[in-house]
């Protein structure tokens, strides 16, 4: 099989909503479409996929560097011999061809959005979700029918009163939800312990409830949040400084005794290799959050589980971010710990399929082949423009 | 003062060769132009500037996001009231507006374009060399008139038998360099060591010999080839491992004497932190090699100058990545220790001005006003293509 085409276009999300450091009114994604040779059910076998959610589109990496390369590619190049399918690490390679090391920011997005096409185009291929086909590619007997999701939200919405928090939560509730994940670091303490309260109300136990900081805070501000959290147990107390930070986030696990997370802002397997050796990271207890869709791929991510396991860290301790349909099936493939959905926000691309039913905090993988962008009739209208 | 338009263009490289990694037939720049409302010799004030060498064109990431944000700023936002200029770290913070934190790469290359053209600017309208006006900005006296150069090359150049390196050595000794730097890694280690004595036979002693593996090395071949060349007494050892691979560094560190080099693929104050708390880099003896113009710019850069400071590291142990005129002026203005030039590659970004006096191995910044880009011919062709 061959590639025929590949196709990309940046969307803007609909989110005027912030966190401690960034306003998303403009933030915009890249989905990209490879097109092939293969016919399924009369039409050209394609894979979707886009970069995640947070870090923008990357439409200039992507058509001026990695496109062109795996459009020149030399016949086969791309190609699994034993399967006759795309292989998506070396389509990964080929789009990465001559770029030097280091430096794992934007194009390690671009690289994840051609990476991941590929994994829904084999799954299509086969006829199956991507979660079956992913735990199969990696040796799992089979993929988790049910996975753990939380729902992310809590922002700072622009003019809204910190009471609309209650009823944001309320309805994640209502749909299912066990678990919230709030904002915190945008408000000045005192009113961002209030935030926390309100929402304790609604979420019933700390166990319940986790607090993201998005870096925001020095250590001694992560250190008096952390102190003035302590009474709450919360699930867990997220990306309290800057992600490259790996010594403030020691000298906090030494501080808080309570479950810390980050990894959100890390894109290669080296600096998750940086993160386990001098982060202080405590094994069963501390959260890993790294993107696949965000950290060149899966081909990437499962070399980062690779290194927490050879380390000692528990798979179950991994919660991908971006709270879309990518992630989802790759929680239930690789057998990792849950998922983050966004079941409000950043849509299009935010939360599952239409009629996603949550039980108790549990979903289950829908039943469409590959990632299933399609059953998400919003998000099947940019697809659908991009494929034309 | 306003700015009334900023123009970008991608500039495909002269270079047909390659390190241990990489080959650059493709390789691509952007040049960037600040063009304001100020007047110069009848003309529109404009700063210049490009993202350095070595990472790609950033089209993408400075049309769709950072040039937007910076011609939609509130008037007054990017201006220094003290100066009535506009400020580098003002027009730094705007370019990164809503991004978040981590993930230092394409962007900080496509930023440090953004904020270099500034300073061109800023020197263009005190009619004074760059250096002059850096040198002032950071309250340092004067910048240095005579900065210590050395010529990187030694590049695996397609189809050239190893001999062709004694030819470009001397090419380099003629125009006045009495230091080199040679590419290692990309071949067999035996013929490596070949290649070495064959520099070494002109460069004279190995204090006047650096070599430079671009991260390829795994630890054993990183000391396999320490243990090697140790005998050699090479002026320094560059990027033997992964550039974010701190540990490999530390234990290279422990087993190999003479100095290493790294740090030209790392592009934030955070990643240079991790480097200095966790490499084992020893201080008057190690190289740092972050280059500002693929960092956010200079502002960016003088705070990895203070961090190695405050960590007991002498600025005079920097020498900035990049070969071309703005490392120069960044060099000399900051006063550290010497500049890489590339006089025979990556035409027409690399090396200096028409007709560059280098005399015993030192090099006199040019007079013209701003980076001098004007009085580089071959560079003066893509700038005056962008500004029309």
């Amino acid at each position: 099989m061959k590639i025929v085409k590949i196709l990309e276009q940046p969307v803007r999300l609909k989110s005027n909503i912030s966190n401690a450091l960034v306003n998303f009114s403009t933030h915009t994604v890249s989905v990209v479409a490879i097109v092939t040779d293969k016919i399924i059910n009369g039409k050209p076998a394609t894979g979707l996929a886009f970069n995640s959610i947070g870090r923008f589109d990357q439409s200039g990496i992507l058509r001026n560097r990695m496109i062109p390369r795996l459009l020149s590619a030399k016949p086969g190049l791309l190609i699994n011999p034993e399967t006759e399918r795309l292989c998506p690490a070396k389509v990964l390679k080929c789009a990465m061809q001559n770029e030097k090391p280091g430096g794992h920011g934007d194009r390690a997005h671009a690289a994840s959005a051609l990476e991941m096409a590929v994994w829904d185009l084999n799954a299509k291929l086969e006829d199956e979700p991507a979660a079956i086909t992913i735990a199969r590619h990696f040796g799992r007997s089979l993929a988790i029918p049910k996975i753990s999701v939380y729902a992310a939200g809590g922002y700072y919405h622009e003019g809204q009163p910190a009471r609309a928090l209650q009823d944001e939560l309320k309805g994640y509730q209502d749909s299912g939800f066990t678990m919230f994940k709030m904002k915190i670091g945008g408000a000045p303490m005192d009113q961002d312990l209030k935030r926390i309260e309100s929402a304790l109300e609604i979420g019933g136990a700390g166990e319940n409830l986790a607090v993201d900081a998005n870096g925001r805070f020095t250590l001694e501000q992560a250190i008096a949040y952390g102190q003035a959290m302590t009474p709450y147990a919360l699930r867990w107390y997220e990306e309290p400084g800057d992600p490259l930070d790996y010594h403030l986030n020691r000298q906090l696990a030494d501080a808080y005794e309570g479950p810390l997370a980050t990894g959100e802002n890390l894109f290669s397997r080296q600096d998750v290799k940086n993160l386990l050796m001098y982060a202080g990271m405590r094994r069963n207890q501390d959260i890993f959050q790294m993107d696949p869709g965000l950290s060149y791929g899966i081909t990437e991510y499962a070399t980062m589980i690779t290194e927490m396991e050879k380390n000692g860290y528990d798979r179950k301790f991994a919660y991908p971010h971006g709270g879309q349909l990518m992630g989802f099936h790759i929680v239930a493939g690789l057998g990792l710990g849950g998922c983050e959905v966004y079941p409000g926000v950043f849509q299009p691309m935010g939360g599952f399929q239409d009629g996603a039913v949550i039980e108790n905090g549990m979903a289950t993988i829908p039943d469409a082949p590959g990632f299933g962008f399609e059953r998400k009739s919003n998000l099947a209208v940019p697809f659908a423009e991009l494929c034309g």
